[in-house]
């Protein structure tokens, strides 16, 4: 099975790039969203709804589904895709993430990382083989390295440990995957903060270990954009052209159009759901808070020029009724429509790469859409 | 506009029958099932999902809606069908059960009933013909006269002022709407327990005034099934064979199926929605208790037999894992399977009165669900 990255358009005046990443549930155009899944299900939508909305791939959470139902448990129903019923590609995340915020004493050993659940305080320790192990028992698409991650900021004595045991757990989890090669891709994430010659050696060193593909991690935590943007450029110029890269949990549609024109392919980010269910909900005119009493009467769409099935349907008094009295369905249908702004602003950025005018497209919605990242 | 409701069919062997009540948004198949939408959505589902399951109408609460965002507001909206964009028939209750139920200190009065806001504390009062502008202002096909609702047992008294106030509101709300007639139903409750005589008197009472259908009211709190089954059995024989009759919030298939046996046509519940989020779902072998760890490795679907979204999708482990997660996308998942299940139901008893097999159906089902009622 190809593992493939193809590249088909590169702009002619930015780093940004439309391709497909080839994967054993069929390919995903980039750049492209994940919604996360954390637990196997995009919050309040069946998989028909995620997928009628246009998503290709969903995230789900290693470190969720390691402490229940178990990887050796899903394996044994076949796999995350047979028990969740989704037909389409899944990213796991490592679970490093998670250990290290979720997880009480979370502490980092040369072979691996210990901690205590947070469900029940058991202790737990996982070497980088483990959760490679624990990403092929669920059968994802695309699975991501044990990394060490280090808070924002941290000493530079702290980062360049964090750099060195991820060098180190991401040539061992490369190895034991060489063992067990399979058509799913093995991507490493490279560290470093926003110390250029951290993040140098961090990337070169997972660069000769020739993944499928590249995170960046340690980013989006606190940072300057100016910091965080120098990454991404330093990035861009070290990592192979032919190999997709991947901001992780990074969900701003400015971040992530300043992260596409430096040739980020992949994003995830709870945002869009996250949001919804909490009643802010993205416009192309800027963020409605649904709660705002001046809805209470407000018989228009959220937005006019939105084709999803809230807009379509759906009044903002309605939309705000439903919030203030907690309806399920107001999840359900705010979800719906945050989730297509998602993936229509994808579709749409990818298209413009695609027929080079990603920079007016950029300047467009960094324009009109201030209001709608922050 | 009609109000007709044309019997298509009776049984030659009980009072159960076939028909079709047409309201100013639709015909309505009978027996029919009215799905819980109290603040205007059936919680968790979009209204493209309870269509698609089949329900003909759906049930809003006067009380809730009266009080937020409020009757008149919904009118300016151009009404509750417009407000929440339900295109099918909408059923509306008087608000009374709520109020005597949700509402501190109600008391009923000569004129109408005080009660102080369950949200607020604020005090309120509401006469029959209030209650009717309520419902008018709503725009809903089918509204409720204000009862008077007393609990299971009282003594002989307090039943006997439940029939004549009863009685002095339904007429009052009958005379109020013969001055604003709309091609809308208003139908009149019974009262008077399970006592014969006041039973009977309410039921010749309503009668005279010529309501569009007939509600049975004060059941379904505590009485005995040989109770039930007699009043029923004596409301039939009282009520006009050409007129609806609705059995208010009763929702055990046993239940019902004994009901339409005696000639009801309607009902409403939130029983297979409210289990559903519960995690207790209907199946042709009984009820499935999701959380019950003996499911968390079984990837059969909850009911073999069931054409569902969620029985052609999901395991058994799979909506176990969501359950427990308290995954919202869990009680969508169940609440399709649950009032698919109950609108199948339905759809099939009318199929068997209208092939004159009443009888036979209502045995098999007896038998098999005996689990699925209790």
């Amino acid at each position: 099975m190809s593992k493939n990255f193809l590249v088909e358009t590169t702009s002619v005046d930015s780093s940004a790039r439309a391709g497909l990443i080839e994967t054993p549930h069929g390919p995903i155009p980039t750049p492209a969203f994940a919604p996360v899944a954390s637990q196997g299900s995009v919050k309040g939508l069946t998989h028909d709804q995620v997928a009628a909305l246009g998503a290709k791939l969903i995230l789900c959470n290693s470190y969720h589904l390691f402490l229940r139902p178990g990887a050796e448990a899903i394996r044994a129903m076949g796999g995350l895709h047979q028990f969740i019923s989704w037909t389409k590609p899944i990213l796991t995340d490592s679970g490093g993430f998670q250990i290290y915020s979720l997880a009480p004493l979370a502490k980092v050993r040369r072979d691996g990382v210990a901690f205590a659940s947070h469900l029940d305080g058991s202790k737990l320790f996982l070497t980088p083989e483990d959760v490679l192990d624990i990403q092929l028992k669920l059968g994802s698409d695309i699975m991501m390295v044990l990394d060490h991650f280090v808070p924002f900021p941290s000493t530079a004595e702290k980062v360049r440990e964090a750099v060195e045991t991820t060098i180190r757990w991401a040539g061992r989890a490369r190895e034991a995957f060489r063992n067990r090669e399979t058509g799913a891709h093995l991507w490493g994430i490279t560290q470093g903060g926003v110390d250029p010659d951290l993040r140098r050696r961090s990337t070169e060193e997972l660069v000769t270990l020739d993944f499928d593909g590249y995170a960046l991690g340690g980013l989006g935590i606190g940072e300057a954009k100016t910091q965080l943007h120098d990454v991404l450029e330093k990035s861009d110029s070290l990592l192979p052209k032919n190999k997709p890269r991947y901001l992780m949990g990074m969900g701003y549609l400015a971040d992530i159009l300043e992260a596409v024109e430096r040739g980020v392919d992949m994003f995830d980010c709870v945002l869009p759901t996250r949001n919804a269910r909490n009643g802010s909900l993205f416009t192309r005119q800027g963020v409605v808070t649904i709660k705002n009493k001046k809805y209470a009467d407000d018989l228009r769409p959220l937005d006019e020029a939105c084709a999803c099935y809230t807009c379509r349907h759906f009044s903002r008094a309605y939309l705000r009724h439903l919030h203030e009295r907690k309806e399920i369905t107001a999840a359900v249908l705010n979800t719906i429509h945050n989730l297509h702004f998602y993936l229509d602003f994808f579709t749409e950025m990818r298209q413009a790469i695609q027929s080079q005018s990603f920079q007016r497209f950029k300047l467009n919605l960094m324009n009109t859409l201030k209001e709608v990242n922050r």
